[in-house]
């Protein structure tokens, strides 16, 4: 059993995709159609007077966001033991979506590393 | 704003504690409660026959965990943009309660690390 984790650090995003739930919601869900990972449950939270978290939890693992409008930033997580490759895909089409024009990406190995 | 997000990989745990929801849920709420961080929402899924996936949402990030009681593993996330220290002493709780005896941590930073 071996998964990724992508961590993911979306900066000067457009500050309007991440303000409100919505938008965050309709972008995630686009995500998460692209990384193939089959949802069970999500949940997104309101801050005020901006910053949307959520979290999808998925029956590879999950995805979440956490967004800091007044820095154009968030914070992304696709964590799967499924498909790594469509999850890489996934990870492309978020930073498409969120207008993001610097990003960081750290691809973490998890669980049981296979000998080569 | 800097957060830290740790990624814990928890090998050789005791299996009947990471079978079944209740016993990792009463876990995660033990380690929220070190952890310092206020939850918003948490949600647990039953794997059949066995296996829990769980997300809490906190007003600092989240915390997650997936169990894979086959291998007595459980990968747990714990991210906060709050108490760097506590998150660290809610890790060695984790640790503990699951009664792990291998284990490793990778602590991450994230968001706009200040220069030194």
């Amino acid at each position: 059993m071996e998964s990724i984790h992508l961590i993911i650090e979306l900066f000067e995003c457009d500050e309007n995709k991440i303000k409100e739930i919505k938008p965050v919601k309709e972008i995630m869900d686009s995500v998460l159609l692209v990384s193939g990972m089959e949802k069970i449950f999500d949940f997104y939270h309101q801050f005020e007077p901006y910053g949307v978290s959520g979290v999808c939890l998925v029956k590879q693992s999950h995805i979440s966001i956490h967004t800091w409008p007044e820095k154009k930033y968030a914070a992304m997580d696709i964590y799967t033991c499924g498909d790594a490759e469509k999850a890489r895909e996934a990870c492309k089409k978020a930073i498409e979506l969120f207008n993001s024009k610097k990003w960081d990406v750290k691809e973490i190995k998890r669980g049981f590393v296979e000998k080569e």
